[in-house]
């Protein structure tokens, strides 16, 4: 049966909570075997702390989480597939950094470190660093040189990297001391594997640099010396123990090493991949090519271009959140965007409404179970209502900023809000608009890209929504007014990572070649109805009012 | 026991559903007894149409439901206290006026008319004449003569006299044919009680006339024929079989017939005053006096001043529901404004609150009695979480408007809103927004006062909220900025009209002495706390602000 001939790469794929695995054809992109290891301290709930937006993940999570999501994966596959994997390729989160010493050694697996958060990884929604990045704006538009942050959308966030040095810097002593160089996760996961984290070769992610690190060609890499030190004298000298070069994910990182090729159960010397961050992978994986909008959606979104340099001339699209040559398919320019809030803004109005429940539980002697069904069923039932009400016949407009706006024109000040209300508005109706809000607020950003002279044909989706609310999508089709196509691969961002592993590996010349072999197709389109298009036209018009009357009083509450 | 040189008066109160006698010490005010009479007809849903907003009452459930309330409270009372009734005062809604024939019956007491709604008293909040009140605002504004709306706040509305009259009159042939005149119902059943309800004799309330019918003296009492007939041919004739003169309720409208005097078990001769609106009555039994702000609280409010005509001079209070000279007491003119929603704006959130609990009831196996609980306990409960919310720990800011707005500037258009949302938007803090915005909408109407050179010194409520809800009344109280003091009676509106009662049965030489010795003092006081006060004064403009960005918007939706 076993085709001996056959060669098999590995995606692994980073996550929030937990690591994943996945094993795949390398000529078909078929799924052979796939395994999820979590975080183990994380789960625990070590080294951060919500109330202060602290989150650190130990850098013995990934490593332990790494070993235990491929081994895991291999026990699955048929004999013969693991000594014929010949790449694999990793995606992370990010901007995701951490401190390490002259050898690449990330601190908190150094004696003395190894309980500090500050020596770990400071996760992609870590906000400690608010301040600093409010400092990188200001000087970045006043100090007189270019504005390094004019490729990254023009605002500086605090989830960035140099948000987050800077900051780590001020607060820890000993860790100022102890940081010879810092890396992104993305950077330092196949430098393990390949045995070259030293800071001095280790490859660095031209999508990580590019749109978290303020690396850009234009001016020689990181922003200069002179920049970082009027930014603060601690940054001072730290730009040479950095990078200027950066690689896109078609280039190998190294080989497996010995040690690793062990832990794994893999041949050594296979090809590790540059890596790169889950969304732009996850494009790349769900099939993004020009023309074409992919949106991850779940508890948020978040949305990828691509574009030819010959399509993108020299513009810059302003207030997204980067764009970076090659931070998605080698070769052409990767846009990226996002809304702060989508699946969330759901979930907020479930938690509202299930508030009685909780609060009058004993009072009114009902049991877990009863909540857990109400629980469990109420955006279902809400959606089957909603689905029901004639869009035209509910006054209620809603703003999906409750989580802040990230595209366009990042914006965390901004808030939600629900106008229109009358004593007939009833709970459908409420999440009717909320669903038509988060769908105006894809189209925001859509229209941002397409006011840039980049045009769109249609919606590759995939996430947690897609995949599980009908309703939600197809009023999304109807207000972007494209059809939206639903990734068949339900890992379709480790499968990206997978076609990196192989193209590393010389399986195919190109990422394009890597895609058309082994996407996963589409398992369903959503197609805009024209009438409900046209009408949401005009509702969209009222959604942009609604929300430029408002700004700056939700600036201000 | 008995002093038998005790005197008495009766107020009789006639609301929306039911009508109260309350059985008072003319001398103290002591509240001897009292009894409720339900509407029968109006309790089966007859006559009216809520889909419509048609809301009718047959006169029999006033006749009959005026008999059983009076005749009830006296079974309670102790020998010898009928026979020392001295007066009776009557308070009705309004405007809710009636058809009537050439002998003032009302037409659904004839022949033929029985089962027509058309026939009956049109409910105050039976809204089927929008139409017709958009037809006078226009004229109003547009015809080249006086502005006839001008002392009802300038907006003339679908709740009002003419506008119903017209409506019918289109509608209904039979009832135009046999419609002499129009009654309103506050002039009509002391008409009924002392045999005057022919329209050539019938003493007509100041009060139903200056707030709903556009009388003024001014203009010589109704608006012109010229202007009605241009109107509507229809009403041609009309302005003289209605009337030229009115009355304040301090004026006697006769004397009780034999045939009621039996029916009542009362002596036939006693004193009828003139009736009068609810409010306006309710505002004399809770005390109003200038420099106060009487507040009827409920699911909307009513607001009512009196200023003597020295400090109002020829000020014309813009934006208010309308101003007439002895329309609460003699001798002052009487304001009149309110919110559309008040408890409703809380209801509504209760109702939006319950909704997985009524959809999911069955899936979840939960009982009715569950359900009941909850739905009984989630204001209180929701009341004692808002009310540890720190304000300035919040970011929702609600607009109170979704039933409209009715004062300050009549806009039935408008709508409600909640602003500022967060994903950490719970509940309590929604509902603590709801709580601020109507108490903001109180202040709107008390600015709109202080803008036209009234002063204010306390607030004097009354009604189902300040009886319910101490978190409401104290956030109002620190809102406003002036202690509020709660009538210590609950039916302060009946005891209003009992003092009409006894004033005009001349135990008083007016209506002040009366207030003076049977006003039931107040049963607490909410005080503004003066920090919170400060600061809710900059909330306060940021609901305003909040107002004026989206009225335009709110008005298109």
């Amino acid at each position: 049966m076993l085709n001996t001939d056959k060669k098999y790469v590995i995606g692994v794929d980073f996550g929030s909570d937990s690591v994943r695995s996945l094993v795949v054809d390398a000529s078909t992109g078929e799924e052979i075997a796939g395994a999820v290891a979590n975080y183990k301290r994380w789960a625990q709930g070590l080294y951060s702390d919500a109330a202060q937006n602290q989150f650190r993940h130990h850098p013995l999570d990934y490593l332990q989480g790494l070993e235990e999501c491929i081994r895991g994966a291999l026990t699955e596959v048929p004999a013969g597939v693991a000594e014929n994997v010949i790449g694999i390729g990793v995606d992370t989160t990010g901007s995701t950094p951490a401190p390490v010493d002259e050898k690449g050694q990330v601190l908190a697996l150094l004696p003395g470190f190894e309980e500090n958060p500050n020596a770990m990884f400071i996760l992609w929604k870590d906000h400690t660093a608010v301040r600093e990045a409010g400092e990188i704006n200001r000087l970045a538009r006043t100090w007189g040189g270019v504005d390094y942050t004019k490729y990254e959308g023009g605002v500086y966030s605090s989830e960035w990297f140099w948000a987050k040095i800077l900051h780590t810097l001020r607060q820890d002593e000993r860790v100022r001391q102890a940081a010879y160089s810092w890396v992104e996760m993305c950077d330092w996961i196949p430098g393990i594997l390949t045995g070259t984290t030293d800071p001095k070769i280790l490859k660095r992610s031209r999508c990580a640099a590019g749109h978290k690190a303020m690396w850009h060609e234009e001016w020689g890499g990181l922003p200069s010396e002179k920049f970082l030190t009027r930014l603060d004298p601690l940054l001072s000298g730290l730009r040479d123990r950095l990078y200027t070069e950066t690689y896109t994910s078609d280039v190998k990182a190294g080989d497996l090493t010995e040690e690793w090729a062990k832990k794994l159960g893999l041949l050594a010397g296979i090809a590790v991949a540059v890596g790169a961050f889950d969304a732009h992978m996850g494009a790349v994986g769900g099939g993004a090519q020009e023309n074409t909008l992919f949106k991850i959606m779940g508890t948020s979104t978040c949305d990828v271009m691509v574009a030819s340099k010959e399509a993108l001339g020299d513009t810059l699209v302003a207030g997204i959140c980067g764009q970076v040559d090659g931070s998605v398919i080698p070769g052409m320019i990767g846009l990226e965007a996002g809304q702060s809030a989508f699946g969330d803004v759901y979930a907020w109005f479930r938690d509202l409404l299930l508030w009685p429940l909780e609060a009058l539980q004993a009072e009114a002697g009902m049991t877990d179970q009863m909540l857990q069904t109400v629980k469990s069923r109420v955006l279902a039932k809400l959606t089957e209502e909603a689905s029901q009400v004639d869009p035209a016949a509910t006054t209620v407009v809603a703003l999906d900023w409750l989580n802040g706006r990230r595209t366009p024109y990042a914006d965390q000040e901004l808030k939600g809000a629900l106008v229109g209300l009358t004593l007939g508005t009833d709970a459908p109706r409420v999440f009717r608009a909320l669903v038509e809000a988060t769908a105006f607020g894809s189209k925001a950003i859509m229209e941002r890209f397409k006011e840039e002279g980049l045009s769109m044909d249609e919606v590759i989706a995939q996430g947690g929504i897609p995949g599980k609310n009908d309703f939600v999508m197809q009023v999304t089709a109807d207000i972007l007014g494209l059809p939206i196509k639903v990734v068949k691969s339900e890992q379709s961002v480790a499968l990206g990572a997978a076609m990196f592993g192989a193209v590393a590996a010389g399986a195919f010349s190109d990422v394009k070649q890597a895609q058309d072999a082994m996407g996963s197709g589409y398992s369903r389109v959503y197609t805009p109805e024209a009438e409900r298009s046209k009408y949401y036209q005009s509702l969209y018009e009222q959604y942009l009012q609604v929300g430029e009357v408002l700004e700056d009083t939700l600036r201000a509450l």
